[in-house]
């Protein structure tokens, strides 16, 4: 069978968290995330955030996550502006639209959301009340092509917004990809400084499922529990999520396991930049988009499994290759020579 | 720690499953539910319950099952009906409602919606189109207060859907715990016949998660993957939930759980008979619910802890002790010493 | 042909309101209810309720004025409650469950929700977060039997819902016919002091339609107007509502037309009194529903049009007898004499 | 007071209808559109429609009708194509998603879609069933710019939608002036052909309000009277819409209504050429868009009342005039002057 870099979700967990989920089986614990280790792990972001105020919620999936927020912040006549890339806007299946919210697409270079692509929106949307109020913006970090914020842009949306009187929310499905990128100059507090909710994703790195909702405006952070109840978001062994989280948070799993992926990543670049290959985004976390030749992609697809993500032209298209947590580092080397006789 | 009988999700899970798990980390596989294990249990579960052509998909719980199966199903202007006890009524935080469909509740004696009852919803919404048109029936088997629906019961309720053109529902959260009960004369084949739409409850007989929905019906089978994804109920790992009820369902040890639970439940039962308790309601599945004195109850809790279920009246109380596949024999026996004490 | 009894919206509108378009048919006016006509209206309106600090909407119907208020007043997890009668419970095509909200329907004897019913449904929802989360209380005046509220019944109604922080919401759709009922001690303006929302109906008290929503509290009147727009309440040409209600307030039309519709039903209800008939419910407003021998209401319908509202026994049922604003004196006159002869 | 040609429903109702009105007053009549008036208007309809096998239901707006009959139409998971100048895109503060239903916005250069556009929307929808199914596409005729759809591109458009499996639905609020439009070659009874759903658009030719949903396709005719009641339109006197449609529709008032707008429309376009404007969109219909410096815009404004639709450059914008049923021709000589006076 051939190698996959198709996604970052093809294996089940990091070892640990099977070894944590053997040791505490057979401990009776409460449902519904009342557990002692949602507890544990809800302590140990906020310290790690160093937002002692936040409140933590663990849920299943992050389209799950994004609709949880996204619904129970609005009111009905309210909507959410969104990069045209970003996940909500046309890979969750109409998800935030089904709880009754439009999203507003704004196309982008880079997967990127800058002050200005928002005051756009707003200025088309001054006939009220014919119109919707915007109320919030919806960023990815990293982005769904690879990109990520740097502090200056985290704080000037965050200030813009409350400026504009919007929520800032970030889905952080891959945050840890971001937050470990070699160009990164954010860190997990300024996340937590600079958004109103994020969320630190659990499934894309090492966990068997699970992300981790931090409410940092304490007014989104009333009654929230009824939502994620409502949604069907609310798992009866709340501990599968919270031993899990524990686990990725102590010692620093969590980070160590996303710079493996951006590392990986980064030796698979290099390998096409030595053969001269363009790239659709200029990226360091652990999705990288080379241009090639269609030759030479039929031939590095004989022995490994990727996505063909774009056509460029009749000669060319862009491929997806993600690493992660598991990914070896042998089957790099070797994937890399490979490469390096494309040229 | 007082050891707990307060619910059937107080533990992890099967130690099987945990070795599935770690015997299938590595195992590069597809995600959102297209993976080997969730096709292998796909196919050990239409073999036991003999419908070929059904459809199955998994997802994390009842809750979200039932929002799913419900919405999917339902056109805008269309209800369910649904006894009061019945989880969907009051129990998942207007969960159903917050997709658009009103539950009709039908007060019973015992959790079991009959004929008569729906006939009854029926008979008052004959006003076209200013009222609504009951659509589908949602039971429980066994129900919320631990009864199980007989083969008769079941048939007669099918029949008389299918005469008035109304689609039938099972919420299986505790199906293993009813086909297993003493009295139980229905299988899992008759389930499959009988109803549209069921679901095997994962989580709350050994798995950490995971409910397996059976579409029998084909033209509910259609385009159904669009709501789970739509709904957040899509596991990128759906791998997790194929490993599970791939566990559960060789060997039968779905049932051997099951079955556990209910000859706990019935030790106990037959202890808090020996001291001339009366019981809310007549059972043999995995809850019981025994009427104490406030004295005897006080007695009872200071070693175990269970929920106080209803006040009778200024003396006395129901309690709920509900029993699972991880409930230890030797504590059963302890337990049931406790209690005789208490004659 | 038959006259009919059968509602109070057979026929068009007062004959003052016809002069009033005509008279104001040319005028340009801004749209969607920024005209002279709605603000002057509302000004009559507020006057007479004497809360100056109320606002005013004008929509087409009680249906769309019920889903309306609800729908903007409710966070996705609040719950109403109302009286199994009420006309949101039934006979809506469940309106208010479509935007999302469930209904808990409340048994009663005479259509009116009393503190202790609402306590009722708030006891059997403390589970939180599993539970719905009840947050505004529904009622009618008059009823949908005809029945109407005491002022120490709404004063008592209010402070306990002050108390438990619930919202109080009267559906008024013939809130004209309560409020000039003989034994009625309520005035507009209490109405107003003890309400959050309420609302006049016009439909059925000589327009041609129309309901003017009236606000009193005032963190419920901000950013109305989208959902007004959103929900397809908004008219383009809002004067035609505006003219209405302006005629209607103006020389007290609205109160000497619904008046008029109590008179004659009372007429009405002393012939049934004098052939010794019982009433369904005690009323005086305009719906009655005396209960008939089986021939008697042959021999009624065979020159009246009326609905036969409930079997009583295999001999007997209620009917419903609808009077209005148009009912002429001299059919009900004849009305009675008919009835007189059926002794 | 300055005379406006902001918009087309300034004014109350022609004449006619008034008196209609007046002669039917007293008349009773079943209520929620079970009428005489309902059932002749649709009678009429259908005969100059050619279309005997399809409904008609009357409601009471534009918004109101869009939101109706998309959200009948469609499944939870399946979404509607518009131009971003379609009105369902940012005109109706949300009202589609309300519902839970995506809209997909297409830019167009003259807000007409052709089978083009909607592919490119399919092409980027393909990835089942992470996105979203389309399955209605939504266009306007007139389109909210003024233009208008011929024969041929409609038919391209139907013949499209069918061998897609998608359903056309034309919002015709200005349809009337759509089809007396002196470039028009499209009949009502090619609308009814080459159309799933459509709507005679009342409120913007003559009448007080109203709009008839034309529902051709008999799989979508089913049951349509539940989602009316659902969502607040069923107007208790449904009389009001039918005797207006009724008396539009006799004698072909309808039609002669819409060319008088056109007509007073066309007289003002020629008055700006004849200065030499240019214009936003070519049009023929009762809505122009010329472009003029900002100093003419200034003076023009001092007797007349107009949007200024758009900026061009510092010095231009394009203004919008619209003309209706009511524009009175002396008024248009008056304004004609001194429209040339600006040269």
């Amino acid at each position: 069978m051939k190698y996959s870099f198709k996604n970052d979700y093809s294996e089940g967990c990091h070892p640990s968290i099977l070894e944590a989920l053997l040791r505490t089986n057979s401990s009776q614990q409460n449902g519904y995330g009342l557990d002692d280790y949602c507890a544990e792990a809800e302590k140990l972001i906020l310290e790690k955030s160093k937002s002692p105020h936040s409140k933590v919620h663990f849920v299943s999936g992050g389209t799950q996550a994004n609709l949880l927020v996204i619904s129970a912040i609005l009111r009905p006549h309210e909507s959410v502006v969104s990069a045209t890339t970003g996940h909500i806007f046309t890979n969750e299946a109409g998800a935030i639209e089904a709880t009754g919210h439009k999203v507003h697409g704004v196309e982008t270079s880079d997967g990127k959301l800058k002050p200005e692509d928002i005051q756009k929106v707003l200025d088309v949307h001054t006939n009220v009340p014919h119109q919707l109020k915007q109320k919030l913006v919806y960023i990815s970090n990293s982005t769904e092509i690879g990109t990520i914020y740097t502090k200056k842009e985290l704080e000037d949306l965050s200030n813009f917004c409350k400026e504009k009187n919007l929520y800032l929310f970030m889905d952080g499905a891959r945050l840890g990809h971001a937050l470990t990128a070699e160009s990164n100059d954010v860190t997990l507090e300024d996340v937590a400084k600079f958004t109103d909710v994020f969320y630190l994703g659990g499934t894309k790195n090492g966990a068997l499922l699970g992300e981790a909702i931090i409410i940092n405006r304490q007014n989104l952070q009333e009654e929230f529990g009824f939502h994620i109840k409502q949604k069907g978001a609310m798992l009866a062994k709340g501990r599968l999520l919270g031993i899990q989280f524990q686990e990725l948070m102590k010692d620093d799993l969590y980070w160590d396991l996303a710079k493996h992926a951006n590392l990986q990543a980064e030796k698979i670049k290099e390998a096409f930049q030595e053969i001269g290959a363009d790239f659709l985004a200029e990226t360091d976390t652990n999705q990288i988009f080379p241009i090639l030749e269609n030759s030479q992609i039929e031939k590095l697809s004989e022995q490994f499994d990727f996505y063909v993500w774009k056509k460029i032209d009749s000669e060319k298209s862009a491929i997806r290759i993600i690493t992660s947590w598991a990914t070896y580092g042998a089957v790099v080397d070797n994937f890399c020579n490979e490469i390096l006789k494309l040229k």
